[in-house]
């Protein structure tokens, strides 16, 4: 078996690289799940879960990928036939609306310029052309993963909430949570779902949901059928610091140290991060001739999705940089299968691992001969060099 | 902050101990989970998980307690009001039977004797009265945990197939897999579900799903909703060596490790140490004058429930126990609460560490006042001195 | 390959049992060792390690087994010729002698009853019958690992201060420290070697040297060649916050976790529990009708050497358990090969797991047909249980 | 306290990056010195030792830096008062031949362009001047870590051997071992000793020596005071597969992983990525329009050591690079204090890694005004390209 020296570069928009610290709490003893010191865990994770959702409600974790927290969402606040409001922003907007169809739901899919966020005018004519409150929810993406394009989710949140339309506000923030800006509470969301391998820095196989209190107060009547994902048996056991099943405990040893790192690092510098070493990659994908599939001022400060010119295959170029540079990349999902690829740059990140990530990049578009056109790295340095602090 | 020296002794009926190398292996950094070393790890847990189940047919993983095995199990082959048998074996049978309840299923409960394993001529008389063949799944949990009462699961599967009739065997293995022999193909099992944390010696977070041609069968004509669990979907992406979203990467690289660890020591080795062990237990339970809980021959080879005396609370002992000697022991569940504590005995586990684990039963016993009687860890001792191999 | 199933039990001695919170630590990334991160380091290690040997003066910390220590201990403060005292107390002692006489000292061995602590009034009266002041340094090993044997280092203290001689009292701490009482500067040590692997719940690698002003005084007229272990070099570095050569970062990243372990428990409380433990095991020792090799008093509190009867093999019966329970005890040294085994009970330990060891010694006896007493454990059993806390 | 995003990087000349695979593998318990698992492992590490020095003798492993190693070679071979050559290579090799001086050997100390490796012709000359054969013993620094020099020791060996001189050619292969190509047996060297911190990437605390037959009698005569160091001793113990005091268990077992890892890339790609990183990084620092301070053909495949202009300050540099970008780099040692930093390039290195880190070299240069050159990430990354397998 040959071995590749050096670090593996995994520039996914998630899993992001999960930092030593994390990996090393992880690696804790496992513990009686219904015993006194899981329940001190409990009560400490709630609190910092709290604070980085920017709410005042518990948040529920689920041993689960994010895909679950999508049909929790649903299925704990809405009946067979209920409708629901979705947005074609991409390839996991259009996931979660296809749970809701499966679930016996009545989607109302929107069209839309997945380059662009969902646009807040857009979403208060549709709340003012349903008088009748037939729609019960709107499905959101904050952060569409598979185009790098932010929605301004304050703004979609304001017009909501000024719209006095019922309908529940859902936001997917799975690759936006602890890397963009995101308040909960104050901009209005009712349910928003994340998962555990984006800017919360762990492994897969954990969930979170934030809730509100019309989600609760919806949660009440909904009737779709749920055991797993039922929000009120994880409220109740919560309230006893334990779980109705068994969790996964060693994820949250992990959940733990990263909260505590998102925290020493402060949430604000957090965000500032992530948008500078977005704008650094930006600059670099200019320089190379090529186009961010995002148009400004949607690209997303977490992943970039690079399109590659007429004819050549973006796949073709992950599978030279992978090959010659030991770097993972993302690939391009849906309808943009072959035409884009995407760098994450999100989670435990700094200057020179981006830097190092770009040059791959750089260097295997020039072998690929998709881009002969050096200096996206240099305008990177010159961006980062810039804006040092 | 105080800090107790030594090791803790888990010795719950799950979580077990986790192995260090088993934690060790967790630790290895997050790859990309549509990438070619991703796949090659597929296969390989395949190949594995075949093996330790006794299957041909694939293994699903999901990133879930057991308990969302449960579900699949049931959304996946069944349809709103299709008749279900369960038997009332103890807490986890009757949550089980909820789960169906709650998916709008008509859960059909037999009487059944909490100290003793299913019955296979009730089950034979069960089948038989059921000519119409209305019942559509039979939900038997081969080792209940709450109880440690094992049903003889070959017996119940040859009056299963000897019967004709075609309802789907379904298995709770959760405390019973890689401890307790199970061949799901050879005795007939429709659908095994198990989840990590117990004999298969990984933290809590996965749950894994045998299947059968027939369980196939009925998973095309089921309706009910499903995303989340649904099986075609994990069958679909499980050909090309991935899954159809994130998977816990990480605990997978645990469960190769876990059962890399099985494979060397050898199935039938573990099955006898695990009797050898569970025989030692209950000689030192007879010797400290308690009665175990289950009757012979059902009495489980992975947990005890102990009895106390009238009078006494098994969740003081247990408390004692933890306090002076750092000593976790599984609780009485539902109408078991306060009336036994369960000593775990499973997954990486050896005679001495069984021997101190004994003795703090045994000292802690005396200390709560519940038994002033020495000699169980003797007699223990007896049994595996003279069954040494 | 064969796998045995839980964990092996290393009842030796030393290396004791490294906490997986020291292993853990030591997993960090290595650092810059002339950089500021390593220098905090540095200083809070100087702190913790001032406050475990009881010293107000610099700990050095050699990357080196403790054998390289007793070499600095006389290369730094004599010179060729120097007379030095060492006492027939056991493997150990003679071999820190050894070391002397190669260096060129003249060794004065002292007879010496290996069952007993070295004689406070035996060390006046050889102090007093050298009025010209020609033995330069006394060696005396505070706990003799190989024999189980400790010495009163208090009275000796004492004794050596009070007699107004001038010789050099340098102490072997090995086994001791972190576990037994030993106080540096009150007890009036002039040099106390230790190394990682025993109380103080590291890896092997490290030695520890605490000084005196006297020792200092020493160190700048003594005249035998060194550079590695040159205690001028490592002071003068150490000023600054660093090593005068690479020093073993990731042990000392394990090392400073030990420490706060130990701070956490606090250090009369980890002395107390060596006591108890050994309380308890000498009490094992007798209801299966073997001696401890110690003497009362002096019995270890961290080794208690068993003697086999005659005829019998004590290194078979470490075979036999070693083979028959995967535990690893300490083996008869010098003189003792054969005659006894050691049971090591010091470092990270509590009640259950000195009991399973004990456990395994009782029946590794059986099935040796060296002692068919029972009632080891239950003695043990019963210290215990009367003196939890 | 505040939080650094993202990976530290460590680009010193040791040590090196320390691969996940060998922290994870130094986190296994520690076993028995003494027992039948150690005596595997030490076995297994002998092949494995020998085969990366190039030699058929054994070789000795010691807990201790490297330091350490070159007190023993002297020690172990030569009696106070021989003659000893040392060459003025630099930092390392001075700090070499003081230890010659401390141990009473007379050193006679070659002027030494630092820039260049040591000459063969100048060896040549020497020795024919030596027909008494006075010396003894020849120390030569294969890859001085403080200039980044590499002297030809093929070359020297051969001469060494030509000239029928029975000195002992001894070699400091600190940081070179596992990155150049060095051939202990097949070169002629008779010790050659190094240290785990460098191109065996394992954290530092040991210290590694191979030996020649000509060593192994110049051993038996050699009368310099030695008992931790001592060869016979080490030797003696390795045959029963331990050694004479306790080893450094831990890092231990990370060498075996580290070996393993060096053995599936292949000792010649080893080498030969090496050479190509170290070739990208001089044209990083020609394209800064600085120097390295090495002369072709003598530039080290492991270190570069780049020279600041006149008046600027490469510790004001470094300061600013590991503020600004978490990057430490290697100081000046000796008199090129002030006027060099080193970029370690060895161990656990792929491309993009460096780049990373010469992209902050480049921009540090910038950010202190040293040199506002950009380019020269772009020399590095065009080099890279073209090579790229």
């Amino acid at each position: 078996m040959t071995h590749k020296s050096g670090r593996h570069f995994l520039q996914l928009p998630g899993p992001s690289n999960v930092p030593d610290r994390v990996l090393r709490a992880m690696a804790r003893p496992t513990i009686d799940h219904r015993g006194p010191a899981f329940r001190d865990l409990f009560f400490a994770l709630q609190e910092e879960l709290r604070w980085i959702f920017g709410t005042q409600h518990p948040v529920l974790v689920f041993p689960s990928s994010a895909t679950g927290a999508w049909e929790a969402a649903l299925a704990n606040t809405l009946s067979p036939g209920d409708a629901v409001v979705a947005f074609e922003q991409g390839f996991f907007a259009s996931r979660w609306a296809q749970v809701a169809a499966r679930f016996g739901l009545e989607v109302r899919l929107q069209a839309q310029d997945p380059r662009r966020g969902v646009d807040p005018q857009a979403m208060e004519a549709l709340l003012r052309a349903d008088p009748g409150h037939e729609i019960k929810a709107l499905l959101v993406v904050h952060n569409e993963t598979s185009t790098g394009v932010t929605t301004d989710l304050e703004a979609i949140g304001r017009v909501v909430r000024d719209s006095g339309h019922p309908a529940l506000l859902m936001v997917d923030a799975v690759s936006s949570l602890a890397s963009i800006e995101l308040r909960h509470d104050a901009w209005g969301a009712h349910v928003t779902v994340c998962g555990s391998q984006k800017g919360l820095m762990l492994p897969p196989g954990l969930s979170f949901t934030a809730l509100s209190l019309a989600a609760l107060g919806a949660h009440r009547s909904a009737s779709l059928p749920r055991t797993y994902w039922d929000w009120s048996e994880q409220l109740t056991a919560g309230e006893q610091g334990s779980f109705p099943y068994t969790p996964a405990t060693n994820l949250l040893y992990g959940l733990r140290e990263a909260l505590s790192m998102l925290c020493a690092e402060g949430l604000e510098t957090v965000w500032a991060r992530h948008r500078r070493l977005a704008e650094a990659t930006r600059r670099a994908v200019g320089a190379w001739g090529l186009d961010v599939f995002a148009e400004d001022p949607w690209a997303s400060a977490t992943v970039t999705a690079v399109e590659v010119p007429d004819g050549a295959d973006a796949d073709a170029v992950r599978s030279v940089i992978l090959e010659a540079f030991d770097m993972s990349l993302g690939t391009g999902l849906g309808f943009l299968k072959g035409r884009v690829f995407r760098i994450g740059h999100l989670g435990d990140l700094n200057d020179l691992t981006l830097l190092g990530a770009l040059a791959g990049v750089e260097m295997g578009l020039g072998l690929s001969g998709v881009s002969r056109t050096a200096g996206g790295v240099q305008a990177a340095m010159d961006h980062l060099s810039e804006t040092v602090t």
